[in-house]
């Protein structure tokens, strides 16, 4: 009935071979540019009698370790389960996510590192690094929620290799160049991430497409305070912006998604653009806006400068021009993903990544071997009355 | 087959309507009162400085933070899929529990607020008002458990207004009037939530109900050393406590909820009776002994001062007076569960609030869409030999 | 069809019995043997007096909950589900999982108390011993997935009675008389827990049985760097040693596990060779390399006394003399695995423990009540056309 993987899309010899190749890159690469931080090995001893530390809860691990266990879990389990709503393609859903978070960390480790912890011809990494590695995949896993159940494993990975990249591009250009706010990660994040997606989905239109959707406006809210994460948006300030969210995600999935489909011919399978796109964008406008309005009343003199980094060169900007700047990260985060999705959506359309006939699509049987039962199931459930045929 | 939403519940409508109402509300009511606590906000610079620390870990986001992991997923996660045990059910446990526990820490959060963090006109929040509003959205979810399956989410967000409201009255009068010990909530959080959805189920009794139960003994060791969590139970005390509640627990699901329902009337969906009244109980009994069983020979000088806090108009307390203070906080913790659930009972057999048809209970097809190859799936499962009607 | 608890493994009183036995043994036990630690209890005040200590923060609690929550959770949820994916023995999985983790953490605190923990005749029990034995007692979850399906609920408890008792032995040897490195447990846990179960179910061999295997070889990788955890492998070091263990276990399921069965006649139902036994023996050596090739240079000073504790009776240790030794640890823990799995086996063997016949295997209606409705939906699905039977 299915043409089975290694018939159609030769996947079971071609994946673990790109597999292999990245690794061995990875460790290549590794090999020559990564080590511990001070804080993450046997140095922290050393570490802990210069700085005069007197206990190891100074560490940096114990300040972050549970933030760590929370996006690491989100990442490698919650996003592929957030995925798995379409009934025959949850072990692509579950298994496709914990293949690209776990080839992208390792990307994202390197370019993350060279942007932002190069020192002496060397990446020094501790738990930090992870988690910022993480929420870089995140985008990626975001970008999947677009595609899923019509590419191929290897498409995911190129995608996850182009993406990476961009992202960590996107994240200096936002972070370093402009000095913009984003502790939540509104602009680099969902917004880059969800436009980018779209953008891909959009290049790799397939007509006759059907769907089983599902909402996911419970987040929204969480997206929509990213980037004013640790400004003073206020308790109240976040009940309207999350309720706001709420809102129009839940709006978006009824009207919206089905007239992105029909009229821009935008296939987006999970949503993203109602759980991540919107809700980025109003995160980044929300941001811009508390920037602009902050001041040092509110947030006390020390509380000011720290919350913007108002340091160094960045001494004499002031709150107005902090919000310009954070409205030309959204744009800039735009464009990224815009341009870039265009361009990795071009590749991935090439004849050559293995990816499943449009009547497969959604289906687990292509790259994966069903037990026949567990097959039967499924048809006989949807076709009592048939044989066990589509 | 199913009457649907719209045609015989109206939820369609009413539903968003109360949920806008409701947020609107609580917007105004943030406005009006709630601000960050210093350790919260921009101003935690500024508190550094001024108590002279040298570390972010001193802050309590830091200490706290793993535990508000852990009460934050059980509430908003954990207590949804253990309802999840009815088969046709699953989405409107997942569903209305999120629903209730999303809008019921609001009002937690003011209430308990006005209680025990209101100064100069203003209630001031931090990480620890989170921990307590979820805990106090957690003797809503246990209600719940009682009339799972039986009432429209209108009546749920009902429910969760008044329950809230008078699980922070008890719990006011028991740890600020009595100066009462309960770390682990026995009596505020399992005694009162328990007997309070008993007490609810029982007025709303429909007769010619059936149900498919499972037990949830393996929880019930927890339940009953909630009061004596910080008092000196010792290891083996747990381990008495922890072997009699599981016994009793699994006992009740085999003799006492059949009993219940046909002698009492008391339609208890999940079995709260023996995972959390009786529990309750039973923690707030070994609390009030090992109160009155204190010496300060066992917890040191000011191991038993910071215990019971021994200190200012209460310096004079005896362990046994504090046990039978102890003792009162479970009396008054049944009385607000009778009289509340009863009088909250009454109001929610008002015909007003789209409650489901009484042969409609525990479908999800009456408040969600499901889609229709599920629930032919469903009843093909059930009935395989009959055509796909109930 | 199936021939219900009662009948065929008198199951519904001997293992309450069982259970019974074994907790009031505990309590007798805890009651004589354990108390709270110093940082556990009321006696944290003094304490932080004593210490001059300011700060709640450096209570043990603090620094280790977040590493309890995820071995805790592991240990009594993760495992059971990760043995899920038996069609028809789902509860099995989860429910004796949990059984033996709640009696077993009780044991293993005893046994590794009196080894690790004992002073003036008291064990003195905090947040540490609770992460220990809930390793220990993974050994044995490890062990379950090598007999899952085949055996009772009694023979699972009798198996965990020896093996938490021979762990603590071999853990005492392999950590305080050889003073071996095992920061991540690769021989303390996986390679003693899979080859132990592997012997076990060896001798309990059955001719006959079928199963339908997934993969787990995304998990090797975290056993083999187990042993090196706290010694320097360097970044790139763990990526070559994860990389080759998820390829070794990968083709374990596919080559080796076929082979062990139809050669060797050992029925491996999770197929933990793969898992944990062949990972475990790979960091193991990688371990002994690792302490090898270990230099003051690498470390720092400080770091490399502190990272094989070379002080006291050991301060006169070479590198390459901890690599013997670390070697010595892996045969030590095969040598246990071995004649105290073949021990063990023999004694499940006997005729006594209600185990289910062999045509019984992999099916919860041995020993649940299962509902009438699920069980017919799984035989009607498995088998459309015919009858409900097996």
């Amino acid at each position: 009935r299915h043409q089975g993987m290694a018939k159609n899309t030769y996947m079971r010899w071609r994946l673990p071979l790109v597999c292999l190749l990245w690794e061995v890159a990875m460790i290549v690469l590794f090999g020559v540019f990564v080590r511990f931080g001070a804080e993450a090995d046997a140095h922290w001893e050393e570490e802990k009698r210069e700085m005069n530390l007197t206990s190891d809860i100074e560490n940096d691990f114990y300040f972050r370790y549970p933030s760590f266990q929370d996006v690491h879990v989100m990442i490698f389990v919650g996003f592929g389960f957030l995925m798995t709503f379409l009934k025959r393609y949850g072990f692509g859903a579950v298994g496709f996510n914990f293949l690209l978070a776990a080839f992208g960390i390792q990307w994202a480790l390197l370019m993350q590192g060279w942007f932002h912890s190069f020192k002496d011809g060397k990446i020094f990494i501790g738990v930090e690094n992870l988690i910022n590695a993480d929420f870089c995949v995140g985008s990626v896993c975001i970008a999947f929620g677009a595609i899923l159940g019509k590419t191929s494993p290897i498409q995911l990975l190129v995608m996850t290799l182009f993406q990476v990249t961009l992202f960590s591009v996107n994240e200096y250009i936002l972070l370093n160049l402009l000095h913009v706010k984003d502790a939540g990660g509104s602009m680099t994040i969902h917004t880059f991430g969800a436009y980018f997606g779209l953008t891909v989905t959009r290049i790799l239109y397939r007509p006759n497409l059907e769907q089983v959707h599902i909402q996911n406006a419970t987040l929204a809210g969480g997206v929509a305070v990213g980037t004013s994460a640790e400004m003073m948006l206020t308790p109240y300030g976040s009940l309207i912006v999350g309720s706001i969210s709420g809102i129009v995600s839940t709006v978006g999935y009824v009207y919206f998604t089905p007239f992105l489909e029909s009229r821009l011919h935008i296939q987006d399978t999970c949503g993203i653009h109602n759980l991540h796109a919107m809700p980025g964008l109003i995160g980044g406008i929300v941001g811009a806006i508390t920037a602009a309005a902050a001041t040092e009343d509110v947030y006390g003199k020390e509380g000011f400068i720290k919350a913007f980094d108002f340091t160094g060169v960045y001494q004499t900007r002031t709150p107005s021009i902090q919000g310009g700047f954070q409205a030309a990260g959204i744009v800039v985060s735009l464009l990224m993903a815009f341009v870039g999705g265009a361009i990795v959506g071009g590749i991935l359309k090439l004849p050559i990544w293995g990816d499943a006939a449009a009547e497969n699509c959604f289906e687990d049987g292509v790259y994966w071997e069903v037990p026949e039962d567990e097959e039967s199931d499924v048809y006989h459930m949807h076709n009592p009355d048939k044989p066990a045929s589509p």
